[in-house]
């Protein structure tokens, strides 16, 4: 075995995109607390509980567990951040009864990658607003997303939308168990018209339901998608205000490419209404994942009004930095010497780097430190 | 089970503190680059084996280990981010025959807290030089950490030096199997000077090499150590050496209050030198460790000198940020009418924050954006 070999899914990031990546990850983080986010650094390590390992089947699949050396109970380490912002809105920030804006940019672990490409340590970025109800916070966190992309993608970006509510709330005035609606939902996702309408006479759905299921196979498009939709859905009262929801963001975003599909339902458990989600052309996934998820408060003593986004800044991290670092350099005998305009240069952002007269591979010299007439210059190399 | 629980020696990191905390990540990052390092983020997740849980007890033990779901081997989730770092220099940067300059700032995982205090998610924040066996390198590295330090810490710093280099030169000439070298390493750190003589005797050293280890326990305080550890200790050439060393170390640095002790061997496995480490009142131990590791690179295809320093970021969390950010606040009935205003001010570094007309805890209100005759302008609340 080769020690330096690293795991399927596994990847360094070297210098110039390490560097790339974190002055991206602080631009974003910039912008967060210019909208008012709060970072938050929750623990790589928590109780499986604690990290819905028992209620979100997905969630549970990816997360890495082990037995706590020292508790003897089972840990898990983190596969997504959201939950334990949640767990931190609700818990820690009780006493705060009003809007809690908070952010986060930090590793998290998956037990096995998402699809081919993809790492299984994303770096999970994003943003999250409680204490809100009104659709005003979805927009204010999609006008965030859009705006975090911007700074680590220069492709443009389609932003695209769907709805849960509209889902659950056939599912319930059709009478479906937990188990139907599972697999329905698998089929919606697959776009299978005809298994969805298999499903809907195998289990004798009414047909006003059999024909709802199999609309949303087929609602999916542009911003006329809400017309269609009041047209071929039934007009129960949550059905609509979730069209009425997808409508104001088309209004709320007019020159946005937009993409709306009632059938897109790939979120996680913890979702209860509009989802978002923003695609380009070069990544065969979503590159960001946002959504409302008003229940998840409860798991942790306090249900509150919740949605937000986040995307793995990992998937930026092709790219290099501009440019390498311009370095002046000072022999290692000036050191002492030179030793305050070494400091008075590095206070004015100049990279020094002291040469011990071997070869360097930091960056492109700019030039070096001298001593002439008793004033110390800096002279090209 | 209270599902907001956390594990043992595992905490959340709260608004105010983790803005301290990213704002200390991020002017430290700044200091390296100044000093010519470049960032690298090797993995969380790696092979067992390049973890060095096979050659060095200490971070075995320290080591959360799991089976990849993927492969089948075992893995380990990183508690030490040194050797990784020797793994890039060693292998994916092989190609560079001269000076690396590399820095990280990340998570690590300990199985078990080092102490009772003590975190099992330290934030390891470090810098390593490749390539330069010359003592000068060292200096640079002992300049860096204590520059470091006085970004996070208020409290003056105690320089603490070591050198593993004489003890084992000592247990070369000596003769000392590993296992005694074991043993005697123990009594050593205790400073029991007894023990060490019982050892000696049990193991029938020649005079000479048992007073020198019993000296060993007794040479340490301020800058005089270097002057009685040539008196004292066996004129082999590695220990002269080392002494000169010390000797040079306390010349770079004669404003520093320094502590020189030579039976402090707190070290991983993987150190050869020099140690440097640095202590303040507030803390009961160190609160950063280096020193020189010039064999590590050997394990990954490539021995280079190497030397370095890390410190746990996280301990310095405990203070607050300065003041709460302040914040102008927008009605979310104007978002639509003022927002090229809001955009400016945003750009201009002004945190602006929708209000829902809900409370909200995001920092002090600094003032409301309204609308005067036809201009958007900032009013006190």
């Amino acid at each position: 075995m080769q020690t330096w070999q690293l795991p399927e899914h596994i990847a360094d990031i070297l210098p110039r995109r390490a560097r790339h990546l974190e002055e991206r990850k602080q631009s974003i983080l910039a912008l967060f607390r210019l909208h008012g986010y709060e970072p938050v650094y929750p623990p790589l390590l928590e109780y499986g509980d604690a990290l819905l390992t028992h209620i979100d089947q997905g969630l549970s699949l990816k997360t890495i567990r082990l037995l706590d050396p020292i508790s003897g109970r089972q840990l898990g380490i983190r596969a997504d951040i959201t939950p334990q912002v949640a767990r931190i809105d609700a818990h820690l920030l009780a006493a705060n009864q009003g809007i809690n804006r908070l952010c986060y940019a930090a590793p998290v672990l998956h037990a096995k990658p998402d699809g081919f490409l993809t790492t299984r340590e994303p770096f999970q970025t994003g943003a999250e607003l409680y204490g809100c109800a009104d659709l005003a916070a979805d927009i204010e966190l999609i006008d965030l997303m859009l705006k975090s992309l911007a700074l680590v993608c220069h492709e443009p970006v389609m932003l695209a939308l769907g709805h849960i509510g509209i889902f659950r709330a056939l599912a319930r005035a059709a009478a479906l168990d937990q188990a139907q609606s599972h697999s329905l939902l698998a089929q919606l996702q697959n776009k299978d018209r005809a298994a969805v309408a298999a499903l809907a006479a195998e289990w004798r759905l009414d047909n006003i339901w059999a024909q709802a299921f199999a609309a949303l196979t087929e609602l999916y498009g542009g911003r006329d998608v809400p017309r269609h939709a009041r047209q071929r859905l039934p007009q129960l009262a949550a059905v609509s205000q979730a069209i009425d929801e997808l409508e104001q963001i088309c209004q709320s975003f007019p020159e946005q490419d937009l993409h709306i599909d009632l059938a897109e339902v790939r979120v996680d458990h913890y979702h209860t209404g509009l989802l978002y989600a923003a695609y380009t052309r070069e990544h065969h996934d979503a590159v960001a994942r946002g959504g409302r998820y008003d229940g998840l408060g409860a798991y942790f003593g306090r249900a509150r009004p919740a949605t937000g986004f986040s995307f793995d800044l990992r998937r930026f991290a092709g790219e290099l930095s501009d440019g390498t670092p311009q370095t002046v350099a000072v022999a290692h005998t000036d050191l002492a010497a030179a030793r305050r305009e070494i400091e008075r240069l590095r206070g004015e952002g100049v990279c020094v780097v002291v040469d011990y007269g071997l070869p360097d591979n930091g960056g492109a010299r700019q030039g070096r430190l001298r001593c002439e007439n008793g004033e110390w210059v800096v002279r090209a190399d």
